[in-house]
This record gives structure tokens, C-alpha cells and sequence, in this order.
């Protein structure tokens, strides 16, 4: 019998569809042994399968001596991959996020280069004044962590005639017109026009957002960061170049503390949006898609999709 | 010899690049005969080809005697389709809009879904708490005048996962997922998470927008109009069907009176956004590339691109 558990603050409604399935499925094989939402509560000794939050999770799978695989419900793992417990499988979330993150990238950037806000005030004016806008076909687009997330925003941009390079830790990946690698993050800066940040935290990305980094932008640039927080070596570099007019704009989803704390001077800056980590949300359904998925796949001993490399972090 | 001649406010610049192409392709065969922004000084006698802006060149076409061929720099030709004299070709520009076409509808939609203007005012809040929003797929697309233009974003609209529908005067374009035509408008408008309208002007799709369509509306329709002012029967039907929460919003780029008026009651409706017909404009290239193209087809004796039919209007 595998016992599968799940930490989640959507226990419930998880607990319901996947009982369905294995009902339908995995009859006398599987059983739901925990689900909640406390990590102090859940029956976590005789766990095979924890379906969870990697935060709640982090807190608890040291004491799961049995856990043999863990599918998280969210995109970014760092708090789990920096567990030592390295004994079990863990497996993330691809192929759900592409089609959210080109609609939050398009709506922001297409929001700047029309010049949405400024057409809304010229309005109040009731002057048939035309404000400057601008077309993005031509434009370079800038994508750091080309995954599989960039690669589905890449193909979109290009349909839209913009020219995309990417950054990305090692690889090169065709997509792209033009690849740097880590060590080239300054001259990838100056070819942007657009840059769309989503690296997942890890070690070699913590802070490659520096000083010099935002030096290195062009002054129409427009930096959107929706992968994580800690790629801002100090936050107080991008607002200084903003407020010094050395860069376009800023659309920051992400943050190193959130909810981003009352007096963080972000919520002030010109030209500086906050979007509260909305810009690709897990659904339910896609989760319970690859879970259910990866748990066929598990009971019949083949690999499981989306696994996560302790090594790389993501 | 072949003369052409040129009225635009724009004719030193287009002058001096057709004259370089003439240099290499036409010598001896054509020239620049006259070229002005005045109806009334161009030199229209032994004009054989006529390059311009329609309104300007709808008030002498009928003097032209020799006219053979006329380019407009537009892709709305009405007030010259109008004309009685019918004895030469019009040519219209196509190909050049569709990408304008789609960053403009992209940019509005996006901006209502992901309820920027929202996000915005709740930053000034200096609270993390976050806005309604909803994701464009599997949303109904509703274009009005599937033509060139219409082609090109409903691509792109399907490679968003967006569901298209069509409304055109008689044609079933096989890119959208289910076709209406004209008689059907109130059935189309039913169906339609967001109206994207790009008619040209003709007896057919004047006021074809009345009550009777705005009361089809589903609640949280966005209606975008990019194509001509004259579509809507009476703008008060927009601004009563908005005010009484009977649709989401309206973007309107075009007017049955451009400039809009200063006293005209749209400047100040609630979710009525105006884009003073900067949705897609010509540009200069774009023009030139068409009508040297056209002119080696014309020389040639060849059939030119983008002739407009006289009965249709477009």
C-alpha cells in the first residue's frame, strides 16, 4: 500500500479529486493517510507520497523517513532543494505557466510601449492630443532563464517581430537570436531593450542583478522581473537608476521579502509597478493534472515528469 | 513619360525617395511632376499617378482627366470611393497594419484583464493586496471585418488560446472557429468576451452597432473599436449600455468627427478609453514599399496590389 499525504492549504479540495482518481485508478494500491494544512499536524511517519506547499513541506520532510517522491503545487522549489534530506524525488510544475506569463509580459510591456497610462491622462485633459507611443516589432527582448516558461513567452515575442536574446546559466538554446552565458550578464544588459527576468533562486543567481548590471541598461529599458526576489544584489540599485533616469521602467512581481513590508521604499518609486507575485499562479487543475500524471507514472515504476535536480535547484 | 505627382503633408520626404527610385529603375520614363499638401496648387492636369492622402486627393480626383492609377497612404478609402469618377484604379495598403493591429488589441485587452489600472491604484495603498484578474484563454474574440488586418490578429489571438469568432458581410473566413454574418450581428455580439470591430466605412456597416447590438452584450464584454466611427447608430447607445454596468468597457480609436469634439460626452464615461485613431497609422516606409512596388507592377503592365473594388468599398 502506498500512503500518500497532502500538506496544502487547498487540502480539501485536493484530497476529494485525488481520492476520485485512485478510486477510479489505483483501487486497494493507494490510500490518503494526512491531509492539512499544519505541518505540525500532518501523520507524517509512514508518508510515500507528499503532494504539498515546498514551504509547509520544508518543515516536515526530514522527519519523513519513508517519503519516496514529494510533487510540489509551485514553480519555484528553493526552499525544499536546500534541504539535506536528499533521499526522495522531488518533481515541480512545467508546461502550466507559458500561457500566464506571456499575458503578464505582454499586458505590462505593451502597457509601457503604448503609453496606456499617459493616453488615460491626456483623456482627462478632453484634448484630441496625441501622446508618444511606440511599436515593440524590432525591439530586443531580453529573457534571463530561458526554460521552458521563456521558451513559450520567446515563441510568442518573435511572432510579434521582436528580436529575443536570452541569459542563461551554461546553455545556448536555439530559440533565441542571440545566447549569453552567466559570465556575459553585462553586455546581454546593453542589447535590451525589454528584459524579462525568470530565474529560479539558486546559488549562482542570488544577487547577479547588481550595480553594474543595471548600470549596463539602456535608458529606454524596461526591466520585469517575475522569477525570484533574490536576483537584486541591493534593491536600492534599481531604484536609483530609476529615479536617475538611467532606466525606462520597472514591473516587479517578485521580492526577497513578501508581502513586500509597508515601508520597503518600492511602493513609491516612479515608474516602479508591483504585481504581489500574481504573474503565473498555480491552478488547481494543471497541479492535479501533472500529480496525477506522475502518480501513474510512479506506480508502474517509470520516471517522473518534471523531477528536479537537487544539483541545479530547479 | 509618365507623370506623377504627390499630396501629402508628407510629400518633400516621399518626393525625394521616389525620385532616388526612379533614378535606378525609371529613368526617362517617369518623373515627379508635382507635389504638395494643397488640393488646390498641385498641378492636376497631366497627372497620371497620384500618390496621397484620400481626403486631400478625393477633392481634385474628379479634375484629374488623365488620371490612370491612384495609391492612397491609407488603408481607409472611403471619402475616395465615394467619388463618382470611377475611370481609374485605387490601391489601398495592406500587410502593414496587422502588426500595429494586434499590439494595440493586445495591449487594451491585457490591460482590462490583468486590471492594471487597478494594480496601480492599490499600490498607492502601500497594502499587499491583490486585484481581481483573469487569465485571455479560452476567452471568445469577437472580430468584426475579418479581412488582411483581421487575419493576422486572430493568428495571434489563437496562438493565445483565445477562441475566435467572425463577423463579416458575407464571407466565412476558415481562420475563425465559427463565422456570423452580417444578418447574425446580435447573435455574434452574444458570444463575445471582448468585440474587436475593424469595418470600413461603407452603406452596409453604417450604424450597424445600434441598441439593439449593445443590449446583445454579454455583461463583461470589452468592446474596441479600430475600424471607423460610423459603425455605431448613436453614441449615446455605448455610453447608456457602460454607465448602466451592461458591458466592462470600450476603447475607441475612431469617430463618426475627428478630432472628437471637446464637448462630446464620451471624454468622461467610466471605463470609455479614447486612443485618438493612433491604432495603427501608416508609416512612411511601409507606403513607399508598396507604391514602388506597385509602380514597377504598373510599368510593367502588370496587375497592381491592393486594388480597392469601387462596389465593395474596400
Amino acid at each position: 500500500m502506498i500512503n500518500i499525504a497532502v500538506l496544502s492549504r487547498d487540502h480539501e479540495y485536493y484530497t476529494k479529486r485525488i481520492q476520485s482518481f485512485i478510486d477510479q485508478e489505483f483501487e486497494d494500491q493507494v490510500c490518503i493517510i494526512s491531509a492539512c494544512e499544519d505541518p505540525l499536524q500532518i501523520e507524517h511517519e509512514n508518508i510515500d507520497v507528499l503532494l504539498g506547499n515546498p514551504n509547509l513541506c520544508a518543515q516536515i520532510v526530514s522527519r519523513c523517513t519513508k517519503l519516496q517522491w514529494l510533487q510540489s503545487t509551485w514553480a519555484g522549489n528553493a526552499p525544499l532543494v536546500n534541504q539535506a534530506n536528499k533521499r526522495f524525488i522531488i518533481t515541480g510544475l512545467k508546461d502550466v505557466f507559458g500561457q500566464q506569463m506571456c499575458e503578464y509580459l505582454f499586458a505590462y510591456m505593451l502597457y509601457f510601449y503604448r503609453n496606456i497610462g499617459h493616453f488615460i491622462e491626456q483623456q482627462h485633459e478632453h484634448i484630441w492630443r496625441i501622446p508618444e507611443y511606440q511599436s515593440i516589432a524590432g525591439q530586443t527582448l531580453g529573457i534571463m532563464g530561458l526554460g521552458n516558461i521563456g521558451q513559450a513567452v520567446a515563441k510568442q515575442a518573435k511572432a510579434l517581430n521582436m528580436r529575443v536574446v536570452s541569459l542563461n546559466l551554461q546553455s545556448r538554446p536555439e530559440i533565441a537570436d542571440t545566447c549569453y552565458v552567466l559570465d556575459e550578464i553585462n553586455e546581454f544588459a546593453a542589447q535590451c531593450d525589454v528584459i524579462f527576468c525568470l530565474l529560479p533562486d539558486t546559488q549562482q543567481t542570488q544577487g547577479i542583478c547588481d550595480e553594474r548590471f543595471f548600470n549596463s541598461l539602456k535608458s529606454n529599458c524596461i526591466f520585469i522581473n517575475a522569477g525570484r526576489g533574490s536576483v537584486l544584489a541591493n534593491d536600492a540599485d534599481i531604484i536609483n537608476c530609476l529615479q536617475q533616469g538611467r532606466m525606462r521602467a520597472a514591473v516587479l512581481d517578485v521580492f526577497k521579502q513578501e508581502p513586500l513590508p509597508k515601508a520597503h521604499p518600492f511602493w513609491q518609486v516612479d515608474n516602479l509597478l508591483i504585481t504581489y507575485h500574481t504573474a503565473a499562479i498555480s491552478n488547481h487543475n494543471s497541479i492535479l493534472g501533472v500529480f496525477t500524471n506522475n502518480l501513474s507514472r510512479f506506480m508502474q515504476g517509470q520516471p517522473l515528469q518534471y523531477a528536479i535536480s537537487m544539483d541545479k535547484g530547479y
